[in-house]
């Protein structure tokens, strides 16, 4: 896939394995990104600005990265870890690549997503996702539920979110191997993943707005999970 | 301002005060959104599908909502309370508006941004927010240390957050009357204002990723300020 602009190649560039090519603009001149592009063994090529602004619809400075598509990791690698993240169908890529960047950065052990209805790794994922899904598995299948016996025989507590019927979510015990479930933007989780879940979590609201955005939820969950944990 | 869709108009019409004007495609016929519009005061017109393509950029659905600018309030307004969240120029309008919907819910009392090099309250601000904007104050100032030291005299302990030299965020007293600062995207918090904070909060990570999304570092430490205080 293709991503542009000089903030997504600097980090492109610092972790180089994934780029393909690199496409720049005739007269392309960012000293600090040229020096980046030294000693490296992918492909550059010089387009003029007309042709680079035929490939995408965005701002792309000058600069495009053909990148490796994302190579979605098998569930058996996840198995034996004890902290996953299922996403029961987040749709928009700003909040996966979210997910993914604290996922990442709280050490959680990978991601779990549906094939179907539920944004897939895009540019869009891997830039707001500020490189991190290349440092963690991302794992697409093609049933939640059935996904979800298949972690409960291996061990797994399904711990899900809601506002109703639910725990405060300082008051569960996060401290088995865990698989926090996070609800579509929307609608939230499914009715029947939510009947798979073994503890409801909710976290309490004070104001008039009765719902947070899905990647804060997530990352106020998760941070609780290995401060239960530690 | 102009706002459209028919899933931000829904959230208008739930709380129609803010609306000055409704914009209608000739043959719009979303049921629940007419009925929505019955019995209400503001004026609805109606215009063509490619008058209203002239309008705006994105995709407007046959419906435009023409609604008030929003009202930043006066800092004199937030003196006597609790707990305050101070952005120091955070410039994605998503991050604003999720902020500012995690503000809402949590209990803050009120938003401090700044004037300038700051995402200001737009359009996709109010959508972001999930129309938490209209139930929080947010006041905007010109000078964000020159607010520091009045907010001192006040009474309120600052708490910025930084990776560096800075304590796990979870050892921190937060029981006073707090302002939490949140840094800007790539550089977060300023030299300067760091240099007026009481305390520098760092949430741990313990990944190959260095930091988080600035709304979901938000999130993260305004639930932990207020469990500090429950």
């Amino acid at each position: 896939m293709l991503v542009y602009g000089k903030n997504v190649a600097k980090e492109f560039l610092k972790n180089p394995k994934n780029i393909q090519k690199v496409i720049l603009q005739e007269n392309f001149d960012d000293k600090e990104i040229l020096s980046l592009l030294e000693n490296n063994i992918f492909k550059v090529e010089t387009l003029r600005k007309y042709e680079m602004d035929h490939l995408v619809d965005g701002l792309h400075q000058g600069i495009m990265l053909e990148i490796r598509d994302y190579q979605y990791k098998d569930l058996t690698e996840l198995l034996e870890s004890n902290f996953l993240v299922m996403l029961d169908h987040i749709e928009d890529p700003h909040n996966l690549g979210a997910i993914i960047r604290t996922c990442e950065a709280a050490g959680v052990s990978g991601v779990i997503i549906a094939k179907d209805r539920q944004a897939g790794v895009t540019p869009t994922v891997v830039k707001t996702s500020a490189g991190a899904i290349y440092h963690l598995p991302v794992c697409q299948v093609t049933n939640l539920n059935q996904t979800i016996s298949t972690l409960k025989d291996h061990g797994f507590w399904i711990v899900g979110t809601a506002l109703e019927d639910s725990t405060d979510y300082r008051e569960i015990d996060y401290s088995g191997k865990i698989v926090l479930i996070i609800g579509n933007e929307g609608k939230g989780i499914s009715r029947l993943v939510r009947s798979s879940c073994d503890f409801m979590a909710k976290i309490p609201m004070y104001g008039t707005t009765n719902s947070l955005n899905a990647s804060v939820a997530s990352g106020i969950m998760i941070y609780e999970v290995i401060r239960n944990r530690k």
